[in-house]
Order: structure tokens, then C-alpha cells, then sequence
């Protein structure tokens, strides 16, 4: 393919790549030691989505939204989704949220006892009926359950518990959503997470059905751990349900996506990309697969990080999308490692920022969202706005 | 159960630990940047197998053998196997050997060419043959395969080619041998290995059938890992075949079993005998796992090194068998941490040696195996006997 | 030596671990997303030092307390002193905090800000202050210093920043007061804490002046160092200032000393026994060691949890007093890697609880501190007195 | 600045790139588990130094050879240089090698025989002299001292024989070499490597003297260390000596730098023309440091992996050397987190490789120096000129 065509595909390519994002994410959120709060921050989760459709209106390529449950409940789901719909503007998983009440001090779906576990599992099948009245593609399951110390609960039964608790959300699931859940190598556990790393996620999803699949957080593995290998993998087996973005030096950081290793974003991307134009079950994976953010903006402000985020991402996807996959496949054919190495090493190298530009003027968006954003006055009208209240965290 | 009669239990369960020692774990090994040689090395299988029936003699629990193919090649696996059983033991794996020749520079079955894949396939199938014939109970499988460069191959057509190959070796199988696949995080490949970790394992275990297992390396895990809780979930799935042990401060530093860190040798043991004194198919499968040692004695001497590293895996065993499960499962039911944790921690404290000694003598062994060798004069008799010659390495 | 003569002298040793409690390790602590409140807890630094004297009357080696601005600010610190006193107690150091305050969001002594750096200083001489009037021998300083994204500081002015302040506190310091400076990889800082490990930790201290000493928390490590290594050469350099005692498995979980590798423990108390034994520098600074626990108690009961924590202390403290120091430098100079390796073995797989049961009972202590707390009642005693009021925690 | 104006400024501060090559990077390595040949490898010194005179024909930027004694032995080393010189080439660091005989079993320097220690410094030192003799800048010290289990050795003693050592070299010093210490976390030795880190090496050249600095491999850190900031301190010190480049993804893996992670080297080489920009001590440094190529081509072929090597280097400098310095230091001064952060992004962003192929075709280079070497023939003229004979390893 000549460049020019090859830009030209790459760009079509874009369409695939919408993002998600989280309410959570505009909300204060910080470390164990401390919670620095941004002026400006929305009370509700009607700000929370405003944000989003912030976002969304500076970049034309954010058109989700993940809630959270308790956190975004509302009185009537119907009127969010059509509030969001306005803006042209959609749900994407609803979250549980089984982690924070004084019942899972020892865990929730994996809690010795059984009327903890009921309580956990009523509370996710709320999350169902939430996810149904809102529209949303998915229920997500992140849980914190694990043991921090040797002895403290019993693996296998604790397996077990969850096998249970999995199939039964599996069959109450509605049939326009999928169940996503979601792995991670520790915190708040500390000893042991129960669902540790993707082969434990993929398990519970043979397990509970053919709707489960799994979420690949890209900063809950173990350092070294080949990470777009594990979403190939996932892909081939048609069980990868999606992301949650973010970037990380350390352990689950949840910096913002591509700021510490960019080229792993690019990778990561390559398979979906890959996969996504072939053929099959991969592909119909990829195509389904969700991109939402998960990133927790300690110290910087929580809406131009967002924009941030989302440009690199686009950034990464369209480098993705502009390897010469002909060329990758006969130089791996003839096992010419440099060549095909340097397949990817041309597309990423790349510089990909003037024909976002040129895509996003003829959408008649700013050029640059971020500075668009920056000059715009709405932070500072924000600020203004918003005094009083009380600022939204994560309780 | 009073501490006595918990004792007695406990030293009753040892007879649950057979280990599995590796020819070539007598041979001369060292580290990419050079082979140290022991005098007194073997120079032959003959020899090697000599090796181990020594560490066997010293120690009692050491009756089963690993072979290595092409290392181990031989004109008469009968006579092999009888002359193992005339000193009571028999050999447990083979192990092919995929990586060692101009043909595997870019993977064995996971190679882009068919040809090579043919190639190590027939190799393994061989192996089999040679299993069958000599009266091993596994064939263990560790591919080097991997790749060192981003986009040198395709994950996807790479596991395709794995699984398609591990299926023809399952049918293949004798009846009386089970396929042991084992996973490794990295090395010889330093971008991706094909199988990275325990789910890249047990997805082939799962495609090739029901005897296919997965093998647990203690130094193929990336940091932090929680090893024992992926041991407790393949029993729980019926797909733990078995363990290469040895430990690390770092990478896959091959050192002695339980030298870096004992406790997590215990706590390893643990879900092990725990299972095993339970019922289903957990206990079925913990009774079934092999217990070979892969270590690599670099720079001290190996038959004492064998020696030490039998008695440290009898010891921990044993303290494992020391656990209170009543008052375990009592305490975990109860979500009483500290108490949980105790549990394990007083069996863990418990100085086992002076009971390992007595079970010794009562079979006629030395109270201290490795004192006893050292003391014996057949190190030196061995050095004597073994001059000339090529000493065994890894080629 | 003879055995019995050994464990004498080993048990005398056992004088020079006097373990240092932190006020906070008794108040509700937690991860970010949860602190899970235990009932009893502490709502004063009064109440907090009853906590830390409950620890030391039942294990008689716990004598020293560690302070921390300002969530212990008192009107009276001589009282304090005092009070201190008559339960046979004093203060270790006075911990400052310049990490939870809003001017800190971008750090403090390192602040780009040179008024914020003057704030944060002045808040630390007021520590010295303090601890020049309640006593206390040292003044520490653990910094969440740092950054999250490249860019956005420049090192190496902040390290000229940090050398500045350093220097002015130890010129402000008290005679009667040591520097204790902490490094950590990171947490609460993603991309770059400043002090990221002990040797630029070290760089301070060899600037600021001779009183200037290192400390060693136990979890703020990379995977993979070799802590006691770390250890052994600050001790040769008379620059350990002592140390953060906890354990972990991934990140600075703050797990109970000992719980996840006890063998680590031991290996560390073996270089702090060993040159505590010998003479010179070494001998010097391992004896003026702190030894401070600084762990967070987030789902078990924090009382019990020291009282185990102290307990095992002592059992790796006299595990590393029984080490033959004799055969092992006799072993070392003969290149005999397993004789050596195994003197270390030998102490450490004794089972040292009788003989600490009798050296408490001895001084009518209860020969299980952590059992005879649990039966005195004195934990429901606490929940009942300490009903309303707000309980502390870390603010 | 204008863009056009930068790009002038950066392109010239390439000048400050000068790529030493290994004379053992192109002959065969491997892993401990195989060495591939590959066709054409080297058979003598005068072979390697002609293919490293090969990748600075080809790339006009790598006029420094690193050499490797024994295995560079020479009998007339003023030859050597003036053949050097011939090729606008000369000697950077003449490396020794105390890690492949049978005496350095448990160590060189720091080993517990004195006739040991001495037989490796008189190595040491003659390789010394021969620096003197070829013209070299530095002799550098990678020493693969340390031990395999706990209680081996003693650190402090070790510590003491390595001070001892380093200071005799450093008083025997050609005055215009400088003495360049090397420290690696681990392998060979796997329980602790005595320079495990860069504060043991900076600690030894304290007490050496002026001359000795600190080289950094890029794979010879512990998971999730800055390396940046170590570069920054270390230029802060004026005790950086330079590097060691590579990449890897999991321990020492030897690989193409900027692999794996490019965007890495960026922010390593944006410390050092920072630094060198400025002025003062750390300008300095940074101005002589020495960029030694460090890797080990497993499976690729070596001239065209080394010139893609210093293709990458030249992007990642240049793309340091567009970092807009003021903007920058603005951002950062007024706690602008993203700008800051940004100004670094839009540098690496930058395709760089455009404005590289001008700048080497105006020095008479082909534009893609790769292309340029595959399709000149010499690969396939060195294949059939160097049949026969045995090819350089690393022994």
C-alpha cells in the first residue's frame, strides 16, 4: 500500500476506538496518605457526566461513560440515558462497587461467610438492573477480595465461592449486556488476591458462560509480565472483554495511559488492531472489546488529564493502525527478526499528531483539544460554578 | 489431636514425598558466562544415574529419576530400567529437549516454519517411545520458544501452532504417561515466551486433554507472584501434574529448594498435603504430583547439594504435615486472622530435625544424611575413580 | 561453645533489641480505598501510648515509643515524658509530616516553591523542639517527595534543594538527637521519589553531617534487593540510623514483620547480631540501631497484632544470637559454601519459643504474651471505655 | 526558539554523540542454554575491530571501540591504535575480565583468598597497561563478584577486600585514564552481587579518588527503579562515567536499545543533554560520558543489530537534544504538571528520522544506513571470507 492510502485506511481506522469514561475519574481521588482536592470538582453525578461530555465535545471520540454503583445511583436511570443520549453519549459498564463497607473487611463474593456473600451478590445484581434500565453494554467486576496474611482463608474454597457467585450473576445477566471481570495482582489484598491474574479471570468466565470475559487493567500485573501477549491470547480465545487504561512505573499507579511506557500502549494496540482487521472469532473479539480509562488524577487537573489521555490514545491506535501488516507477516514468514521488528518501529516512530489534526478540523473540533480546552475559559467558569457542596471522592 | 500423636500422623505423611532427582542435575552447569567443572563430575548416564541413587541411599525419599533427552540416550532402556530397580527406584520424567540445536534459533513447535515443528515433534514423540520402553510416568515438556524482538512473530499463530502440536503429542501418549507442560516467564527468549505462565499452560492442558498437566517451576514466576495459590487452583482444577524445585533471589536463579525463602517452600507444601489429606479430585490430584529437583549446583558441590536439598524438602513436608487443620479451617470459619495465620506459623516454627532423624535411623539411614556422605570417603572415591574422560554438561 | 552455653549467651543478647512502637500503628489505618475502623481504637495520643504501654507489659521488650507531628502535639511534653517514664518507657524519634497538607501536593523539602520549602522546614526544627523536650534520641524524616510524571520537576534541582534543607536540620538538631533519613522507591510519588533508595539517602546524610543516619523500612524496596547486603554496608559505613520494621510481598504493604518472608528477617538481625558482636564502627552503629515497627494493621486487631509482631522479633533476634559465628567465619575462609550456608540453617531452624517462654516467665511475663493478652480481657475492657469520640487515624 | 532554529541547534549537539562499540558484541553469544553461530562471525580482534569499523562507515557516529582483555590480547598494541586511527577510530575502555577462570570461582577481588585478589589486580592492572599502550580513555571494571546462598561470605569483609582493590588500581592509573566501576543487581551471582547497585559503586569510587565513576547498564536494575534519576544524581556528583546500552524487558537481557522501552532512553539521553547544555560540574560529566554499546545478539545478525542500534540512538538523542529547555523549566517552576510533561511528549513525538537522513547524507552517508549495509553485499562478501577458522566467543 502507498503511504498516502495506507494514512488514508489508518485513519478510517479511528472509528474503532471509542473510549470510555469512568465518572470516578473526575472525582478526587488520591493515595493512602492523602486526597488533594481539585477546585472545580462536581458534587454529582450529573457533573461527573457533564465532565464527561466535556471530554467527549473537545476530542468527538469519547462517547461512553462507565458508572459506578453506589456512587452514581440515581432515581431514574431512564432520563441519564437520555440525558446522555443528547449529548450523544452512552453507557458502558456499570460498576460494582463491593470493597468499601464494613461487611468486606474479609472480602465480598469470597467472604467465609454466606450472608456477606448474599449481600455482595444482591448488591451485583442490582448493578444488572441498573445496567439494564441504563442501557449499558456490561456489568464489571472488580473486586477487592484476598487475604493478607498466610492461613487467613482457604484458596480453594474461596475459589469455589466465587465460581458460585460468578455463574449465578452470569445467569441473571440481561442479554444486552456482557459480564467483564476484571484481574489484579494485589491491593487492597496483600498477601492474596482471588483473582490474582488473567488465567484466574478466564476460569471464572469458562466457568459462568459464554457473556464473561475478561477486563485487563494494564496496571495490575507483576513487572515483566508480556502484556499484549495476554490480550492476543484472550483475543484468540474469544474472552478478552476489554481495558482498563491507564500507565504505571510501580504497582497499580493509575497514571495517565501512555506516559510511562507509550511504546507498550502501542503494542497493546498492534494486537487489537491486527486482530480487529482480520477475520473470525478474534476479530469479532477486538471489534467488541471496551477502552475505558482508569486512571486516578492524584495531582494534576482531572479534565485536561482526561483530554491527555484520550489524544494519546488516539495517537497510539492510529500508529497501530498504520503498520504494514503484509510486510509484518512475510518478514516473521522468513523469520527476518529485524525486518519485522522494524515493521513496528516505522509506525511508531511516526509522527501521527498532524493527521489527527487534520481529522479532528474536518470534524470541526479544536485541532489541539487539550489547548482548545486550556483557552476555552470553561475551567476557570467551572471553578466558579461549582463553589459550595461537597466535592465527590471515592465514598 | 494431641502433639504426639500429630507428630506420628505427620512423620506417617512422609511417605507422600518422593522426589524426582534429574540426571543432569549432576552434570557440570553454570551461567552464560561460564561452566565451573567439578571433579568427580559423571561422564555418563551410567554415571549420573549412580549419582542419584547415592543421594537415594543417604536420604531414602529420593527414589524416582528424571531423564533428559538427547542427553540420556541409550542402547538399552530394559536394562536401565532394571538396573534402577534393583536399587528400588524408577524413573519419573522424560524431557525432551527443543532448544538446543542451529534448527530452534527462532522456536521449536511454535517455530513459523512447519518443517522445524515437524522436526521437534518427532523429537518428542520419540520421547514417548523412549518413556514407554524405559517406564516413566511422564513426558515433561519445556520449550524454549519464544521471541526477543516485538513483532519477530505472531502470539496468535504461534499458540495455534503450540496447541495443534500438543494435541498430537497427548493422542500419541502411552497410557501409562502423562504430559507435563511447564510455563516460564522468561529465558532463552527475553520478549515473549510462548508459554509466559500457568494459564498459557493450562489452556494447552485444556485443549489436549485430560492427562495433560501443568508443571510448576518455582523460579518461572515474575515478582510477587503468589505461587501457592496457583498451586492450590490447579489442584482445585484437577491440572497440577507437578513441581520443578529450586529457588531464587531473582530470576530463574536455580538455586537450593528453600535456601532464599523456606517459608515459602512450606506454604507451597501446604496446599499440597492439605489437599491430600482431603477427598475429590484435589486430594486425587495432589497424591499424583511429581516432585522433581531442577537446580543448578554452580559453584558447590553437587551430591551434597542433593543431599541437603532432599532433607530441606523432607523437613518442610513435614512441617506442613504438622498443621492443625481442624483448628485451621476453626479459626478461618471464624475470620480470625491472627489465629489463622498462628496456625501455619507454629507448625512452620517447629524444629523438625531431631523427628526426621529418628524416622531416619529407623530405616537404617544416618540421622544426618549429608554429615554421613561428607564423613563417607565416597566423594573422594569418586573423584579417583572418574579421572579422564569428558565430564557431563548441558550439550 | 556448647549448646547450652550458646543459648546463655544468646538469650543475654536478647537485651539489645528494644523494639520502638509508633502511636499510629494503634489508630485505623487502611489502603485507599478503605479503613476499615476497629472498634477500641485509640482517640488520643494518651490512649495511644496506653496501647503502645499494653504491648510493653506484656513482652517487656517493647520500651520506646515514636512520636508523630501533629497528630501527637500535646500541650506538655515533659508530662508526656514523664508518664512515659513511670511505665518504664521513653521516646525513639519524633516523625515529622509535610505529606498531607495542601501545600504539599507537589512535595515539600523539595517543593519547586521556595516558601513552601521554608514552611516545611520550620515544621520539622519544630520537631526537633519537640523531641528535645520530650526526650527523645532522634528526629526522622520520610518524605513522600517526589513526582508522577517525567518532566515535571527537574531531579537534580530538587536534590540541591533537599541537600540545602537537610544540612539547615542538622545544624538545628539537638545534641541529644540524631537525623534519621528514609528512602522509599515510591508511593505516594508514580514517577520519582526523590529518595528513591539508600544511596541517595545516603548522599544526604554524608552532607548534612555526622548525625545524619540512614533507616531501612523493610518494604521500600525494589523486588529482587538484597536488603540485608544494604544493611551490612551502612553499618560499615556508621551511617544506619535503624530501621521501619514490617514485611510485604508487593508493594510497602506494611504487613506484620516476618509474616511473608521470616527468613529475610533473620538474615537481617544476623548482620546487626554479628557486627552488634564485634568491635569498631560497625559494632558501634549496630548497637545505637533503632527498631521501630511500622506496619498497618488493616483488617487484624492492632493490639494482638504488636504483641505477635514483638514476639517474632525476638524469635529472629535470638535465632540470629545462635548463630555460630566461629564455624561460620571458618567455613567462609575455607570456601565451603554448604558448611557456611548451613550454620546459618542450624540457628535459624531452631525452635526458639521455649527458651523465650522461659526468659519471659523469668521476668513474670506471661510465657505467651499474644495468649495472655488475649485472655485478660483487657481488649473488651478497651472497646467499653472507649465508646464515642472520634477515633484517630491518619489526620 | 523557532522550530527551524532548534532543529539546527539539536542537530548539532549530535556531535555530542560518540557510540563505543564492543569488540565482544560481535562474536557469538547465547544463554546458559545455547550459543547460535552465525555465519561470518569474527575469528580474531582484527576481524571484530574491522566489523565495528563497519558500523561507523556505515553511520558515521561510533568512532570508539571498547576492548576485552584477555580476549583482545594483542601482541603490539600501538598497531592496533594507529589501525584505529587509520578509520578515524580509537579505543574508549579496555575492559578485564575476572569472572572465566577456575580461581574465580567464589569471587576475584573480593574473594576470600589474598593469592585470589591478588592474581585478579594483577590482571587489572596490566590491563591498565595496556590502555596506556593502545591510547584508551578508561579501564572499566565489571567484576562478577558475589555468592549464591546466604552466609557464603561475609559483606563487610568483601566490601573491604573490593576498597582495598579498587583503591590500588585507582593509584596505578594511566593519568589519562579514568577508572569506570560497574555495578549489576545480579547473575552471575544469584544471592547478592557485592556492587549490587549504583550506591555501592559510587561508595568505592569515594574512597578510590577523582578518577573513578560510575557506568550505567540499563539492564542491570531491580524492576521499576528510575534510571533517569540515578543518571541525574550521578551527574550531580560529577561521578557518572557512562553506559552500558541495551534494553530489556526482564533481567539482563542484553537486547537492542530502545527495544522495549524507547521512551526511556529519551528521558536517560534528555538528563544528559540537559546537563551538558548547562554549565558547572554536572555539564562536565555529562560532556564525558562514554556511550558503550552492550548487547548480546542471541538470535539476530550482529552488524546490522548494532547499526540499527546506533540508528536509535541518534533518534532518541536527537529527539533529546528538540526538548524545548525554557518552556520546560517554566512549566515546572509554575507547577504546571502536563505542561511540563508536555514538553517533553512533543519532542519524542517528533519523527526525527527525516531530519537524520539529511544529516547523514550531508556527510556522505547513506540516508538509512541499515538499507544501506543490506544491500551493499559486504554481509554476504564476510560470510564467504571468513569461512574456516573458529569464530570469536566469549571465551
Amino acid at each position: 500500500m502507498q503511504p498516502v492510502a495506507q494514512l488514508q485506511a489508518a485513519l478510517e481506522n479511528l472509528e474503532g476506538l471509542e473510549v470510555e469514561l469512568p465518572t470516578w475519574g473526575f472525582a478526587n481521588s488520591g493515595t493512602r496518605f492523602r486526597v488533594f482536592p481539585e477546585p472545580g470538582s462536581p458534587r454529582s453525578t450529573e457533573e461527573k457526566l457533564e465532565d464527561a461530555a466535556t471530554v467527549h465535545r473537545y476530542t468527538g471520540c469519547a462517547p461512553k461513560v462507565s458508572l459506578h454503583v453506589p456512587w452514581d445511583r440515581d432515581p431514574d436511570y431512564g432520563a441519564m440515558r437520555q440525558a446522555l443520549a443528547a449529548r450523544g453519549m452512552r453507557v458502558g459498564a456499570v460498576n460494582s462497587n463491593t470493597f468499601q463497607e464494613e461487611d468486606y473487611r474479609l472480602g465480598s463474593l469470597a467472604h467465609p461467610d454466606v450472608q456477606v456473600r448474599r449481600r455482595a451478590l444482591d448488591h451485583i445484581l442490582e448493578c444488572c438492573e441498573i445496567g439494564d434500565a441504563v442501557g449499558a453494554g456490561a456489568l464489571k467486576l472488580w473486586l477487592g477480595d484476598g487475604t493478607n496474611y498466610p492461613g487467613q482463608d482457604d484458596f480453594r474454597l474461596r475459589k469455589g465461592r466465587l465460581e458460585e457467585a460468578v455463574s449465578e450473576i452470569h445467569a441473571f445477566l440481561p442479554s444486552s449486556m456482557r459480564l467483564l471481570i476484571e484481574y489484579k495482582l494485589y491491593e487492597p489484598a496483600f498477601y492474596h488476591s482471588d483473582i490474582q491474574d488473567w488465567g484466574m479471570a478466564l476460569l471464572l468466565c469458562q466457568k459462568a458462560g459464554e457473556h464473561a470475559k475478561v477486563v485487563v487493567d494494564l496496571g495490575h500485573h507483576a513487572h515483566g509480565v508480556n502484556i499484549e501477549q495476554i490480550v492476543a491470547v484472550l483475543l484468540d480465545e474469544g474472552r478478552l472483554g476489554g481495558f482498563d487504561l491507564n500507565d504505571r512505573k510501580y504497582g497499580d499507579d493509575d497514571l495517565i495511559a501512555g506516559s510511562i511506557n507509550p511504546y507498550q500502549l502501542f503494542l497493546i494496540f498492534n494486537e487489537l488492531v491486527g486482530a480487529g482487521l482480520g477475520s473470525g472469532l478474534g476479530a469479532e473479539t477486538a471489534r467488541a472489546a471496551g477502552y475505558m480509562v482508569d486512571q486516578s488524577h492524584n495531582i494534576e487537573p482531572k479534565i485536561p488529564a482526561m483530554i491527555r489521555t484520550v489524544m494519546t490514545l488516539q495517537e497510539q491506535w492510529l500508529k497501530a493502525s498504520l503498520v504494514d501488516r503484509e510486510a509484518l507477516r512475510a518478514a516473521q514468514d522468513r523469520g527476518d527478526i529485524l525486518a519485522a521488528n522494524g515493521v513496528l518501529k516505522d509506525a511508531y516512530d511516526t509522527d501521527v499528531r498532524p493527521a489527527l489534526a487534520g481529522w479532528r478540523e474536518a470534524r470541526g473540533l479544536p485541532a489541539d483539544p487539550l489547548r482548545g480546552y486550556l483557552d476555552s475559559g470553561e475551567a476557570e467558569a467551572r471553578v466558579d460554578a461549582r463553589k459550595g457542596g461537597d466535592a465527590a471522592g471515592w465514598n
